[in-house]
């Protein structure tokens, strides 16, 4: 078939071919006025005209192509965060390419080289970790990049996540209002961000309300998962640690921790309260259902796609190969914490009468 | 920052440039020995080379990018057919470009021509409906693609699925062998292929057990949600058809008709048995776990992804706009249906003598 090229909706539509292509082109349109960008996309749209991004990505040194990066998509966690992210990407023209890490930094680290050399615009990183030699190359490398879900210790690229602090301020509220006054914490791995921050925020909760402490209150989990909380739960009821209620890094780990006791014969919500933190599908479907803190991840999503836009915007054309030509200025870096909400449901009730 | 360039590596490693980008490319790397390919790529990390994959697509007129285009990524039966496409891509040199539809079929249109427009080397495609212009209008061009999950009624493209037929005829064998006679259906929505293929799946399978029919008793949803599901139950029990055990199109259909009859003081398993399909992540924890069809999701995105890359070797190079050069041969298109299993767990029994 006979190829449409632009010259010939420009000719169509009564324009110049420059002005039909920043007619076409979503990220240019506004160069136009809307009269003139209606009769180009008419012309278009008649003569079956199909734009040839490979091309324009030659042009402006620009493939509209943005790297997201997570840790597993079949994570619940994570789709929601990426359908947020890819709506307000393709509305500005931008194509989203989503790469899977499988949690191995080796796999991350060819990944993002490898979309680096496709010319990848930016990114918009869930991988993080706290001390993260990957991302402390690509900040100094000035690859516009965001990060979301978790930070790292540097702090040198724009953040986007909950507000984790007062997630955990919420859960240990609600239990303390509940009658609560021994309350463990099953931490998540402490080589990420959320892992330490809950973990700190728990502790400053605790103090906050002059609660009882002790030695192994805070055990951090081995990973995200619901066999890591069982075997953290487990390691609890050997303790011998007196306590009435349980505060999860996440929700897996909940659900973990919440087999270990059922197979004890430790009932929730009667002997023990469990809280959560996330709100995955489903958990509010269980029996009992989750209490537990709700991160909005679609928002989150969202927002750290704005944040790239304007990055991109700020970092200039690139060369084709990723690195960015940007001014020698500082960057400025924002940390957007977004509000949560604690969701109570069933796993939560006042202690028993000792 | 100086870039690298592949004549520079070449040199460090003692090849021909040509020798090199072999080497690099993990589509050509077979053409050279283990040891030059190994002798190149250590040269290349010593020396920080990024390979320019945006020159390579305009040499090779490849983009090296495929597109899988999903209704809706938080639905968790998507994720799966995503990783396990994505890592067979990715270890062949390709970048998976992730798009959510939304369940529209405009945004559907416009996100398969943006794709197109970038080169994009071939599509998996998860949002099929029964009858789909935009799906006869790719195999016309001879875009290579992919169906997974869903087919069309040409079949013109190939499909990889799980076994629709099989996994019905399981669930009705089993509710046979409990004691059940009259069964009700609560089929997805008939615009789509699985909605269609398990609806006659099940008459057929009733027919072969011989067991009662009757006009309503099977009853197409709206769609695939848990609304739909518990809607088409409240029918159901209205139309005081008698049943004492329903089989549902998908997981979520069967987890809206549970709400239903526990909303109606009709308790499951003991008064109605129920099983769904997709074996969803957490249906297996709720009270009580859900009996349903488990389909092989991580193995159709590997197929599917298998598949394509045959179909863009065999489509040869594309010139950029998206439309595959093919000779004029008829296209062979393989069906692939993978192997289901029946979860039974615990919605099902033994009907209530009466």
């Amino acid at each position: 078939m006979q190829r449409v090229k632009l010259a010939d909706v420009a000719r169509a539509a009564g324009v110049h071919p420059g002005t039909a292509s920043r007619a076409l082109n979503p990220a240019t349109r506004d160069q136009v006025s809307r009269a003139t960008s209606k009769r180009v996309a008419r012309a278009a749209e008649r003569l079956g005209y199909v734009p040839n991004t490979f091309a324009r990505g030659l042009r402006t040194a620009r493939s509209y192509l943005v790297g997201m990066v997570v840790p597993d998509v079949t994570n619940p966690l994570f789709p929601p965060m990426v359908r947020g992210a890819e709506q307000v990407l393709s509305r500005a023209g931008y194509t989203l390419v989503l790469t899977d890490t499988d949690n191995d930094a080796g796999t991350e680290r060819r990944q993002v080289e490898q979309l680096r050399a496709r010319g990848t615009d930016g990114f918009i990183i869930a991988t993080a970790r706290w001390e993260d030699r990957l991302l402390d190359e690509v900040a100094e490398a000035r690859v516009p990049t965001v990060l979301v879900n978790r930070n790292t210790s540097g702090g040198r690229l724009p953040y986007v996540g909950g507000d984790e602090r007062a997630g955990i301020k919420l859960a240990v509220d609600h239990l303390v209002g509940l009658g609560h006054r021994r309350i463990a914490y099953l931490a998540g791995p402490q080589d990420t961000s959320t892992g330490r921050e809950r973990a700190a925020a728990f502790r400053q909760a605790v103090a906050g309300h002059t609660l009882p402490t002790w030695r192994t209150q805070v055990r951090p989990c081995a990973a995200y998962t619901e066999a890591a909380g069982a075997a953290a739960a487990v390691r609890l009821l050997a303790s011998a640690a007196e306590f009435t209620a349980v505060l999860a890094g996440n929700d897996l780990i909940a659900l973990g921790a919440l087999d270990a006791f059922s197979r004890a014969g430790i009932h929730c919500p009667d002997r023990v309260s469990v809280v959560g933190f996330n709100d995955l599908p489903m958990v509010d479907r269980l029996t009992p259902p989750l209490s537990t803190v709700r991160l909005p991840l679609h928002e989150m999503g969202t927002l750290a796609a704005r944040i790239l836009l304007d990055e991109i915007d700020a970092a200039g054309p690139t060369d084709g190969g990723g690195s960015a030509m940007q001014p020698a200025q500082p960057q400025r870096v924002a940390q957007s914490l977004l509000g949560v909400e604690l969701a109570v449901r069933g796993t939560t009730a006042a202690p028993a009468r000792s």
